[in-house]
């Protein structure tokens, strides 16, 4: 299994468990909460694989993902005392997972003969519809609409992608490269509160 | 016609009644319960013939179903009284309904293809996926994600679906079973008053 | 560039202003906003290039749509004050954009040789999903729901389409007749103050 393999495999580990956490945050019983972790990790693929016209979408092709997802969830629902006291793990698992959805969005993209930019709108919905279907089906407004560099950080690491992909730079110092970056700008994000301007009708 | 395929269609005009009566109760105007019943009946069919690549979808080549659907809509809002009144047919149908849906959605799955828990997964998604967007159309968290045995039943249904298939059991009688688990487990959950266990932080 | 296509970029960006301009009165972020202006403005074409199997989704090959759209996001943001005094010539463009959306939608299906009744759903879905999806992610039921003649014109105005077509009335002609006539119903259920019947349990 290449280093792009599994890191998708832990991001998409990582995903399921942000989304059985979300859920238990919202008095649902054992399948709703299931179903929110299966679709937190799945849906941003899922989106990406149905508008490229890549169909049947991966999961559903590869169990490997069902599995994983599966196992994911009932893990957190037995520790979930612990892992909410291992806040920078999955903090660190997380933005691994986007990196690499980011990146797994482009090249499928690029692969169906898709230009530059729209693959990396591409990369980001593969990154991000998790979250916005998550918590759509919770009845809230999503998060990454109004807090954190979340989205922002996908763009900037798909740009670096991009770029250094264009400059035919080696694709795992790519993938690195593009991981790294998206770390580090989350990191900064937290570290020194940043977040995008709000857009209100207050700036009347 | 087949017993299925007649099941298919009474199971799809009960999904329309359910969204239609849930409509209803949110204060819409015609065009938007109309809307909300058409989703609840086809939701969970489309997504499934979306993620197995099944297009166009199955409603929009046969347009039966959009003739029955429209009709039990035009039926509910004019007999609404006298509906509500029939708690325990429209119980019995939507059971049936979900039990017909679970069953064809695995049937396609294995017809694509697909592996036997990755088939059940699509027999659960045609079933469920549908009240799940009325719900989060409606503005409410999905029903089935905090009340009910409802994918539970089915999740039991279609296991005695596929294992009745593994032995090759004769194809009218495993899908006479799979519905009848269904209603019998549904009608155990009401008598005893069962649910999931309940997910919440309050369990630390 | 034909009258039809200049219609359909036109209809794009005013759908994504709208889009925009509901996403200001959320407390959203420049990503929440860009969002959901991006979301109203494919949201209804991708739903119905899906159903028919259209893939790679239109918006995803014509670059146009991309950069019209973005372009939209930000004149938006920029402008907003002068925007909101300009309510008579959004609603123009919104109303051409749904009339225009509806032939396209019309259009499409009855060339993937889906039959009339069905193609005027794919033409009201073209119209009106963006919308719904729009609203939905807002945390609001969607204003069509409940409020205006809408879906409404789309209806009446596929109507017009479809028989004009059926007896072979020059194409340019039944595009614009279709728009006026749901421009002209619009204005008039604005002016008569005219709406659909609500649809709740007090009719008990």
């Amino acid at each position: 299994m290449d280093l792009l393999s599994f890191a998708d495999y832990a991001g998409t580990c990582a995903f399921a468990i942000s989304g059985t956490i979300s859920a238990t945050q919202k008095k649902l019983d054992l399948f709703g909460a299931t179903f929110i972790g299966f679709v937190t990790a799945i849906g941003g693929g899922t989106i990406r694989d149905l508008m490229l016209g890549n169909t049947p979408v991966t999961w559903i092709l590869d169990s490997k993902y069902f599995i994983l997802i599966l196992a994911s969830i009932l893990f957190t629902l037995v520790f979930y005392k612990y892992i909410l006291k291992l806040k920078q793990t999955l903090f660190l698992f997380d933005t691994i997972g986007i990196g690499v959805f980011t990146i797994i969005g482009i090249e499928k993209a690029l692969f169906f003969g898709i230009n530059a930019p729209i693959s990396m709108v591409m990369g980001l919905s593969s990154a991000v519809i998790g979250g916005v279907i998550r918590d759509t089906l919770c009845n809230d407004v999503p998060l990454i609409f109004h807090k954190e560099i979340y989205a922002t950080a996908c763009i900037i690491g798909g740009s670096v992608y991009l770029v250094l992909q264009h400059f035919n730079v080696e694709t795992h110092f790519s993938q690195i490269a593009t991981i790294s970056s998206i770390i580090i700008i989350r990191l900064l994000a937290i570290k020194y509160n940043l977040s995008l301007p709000k857009i209100t009708n207050a700036q009347e």
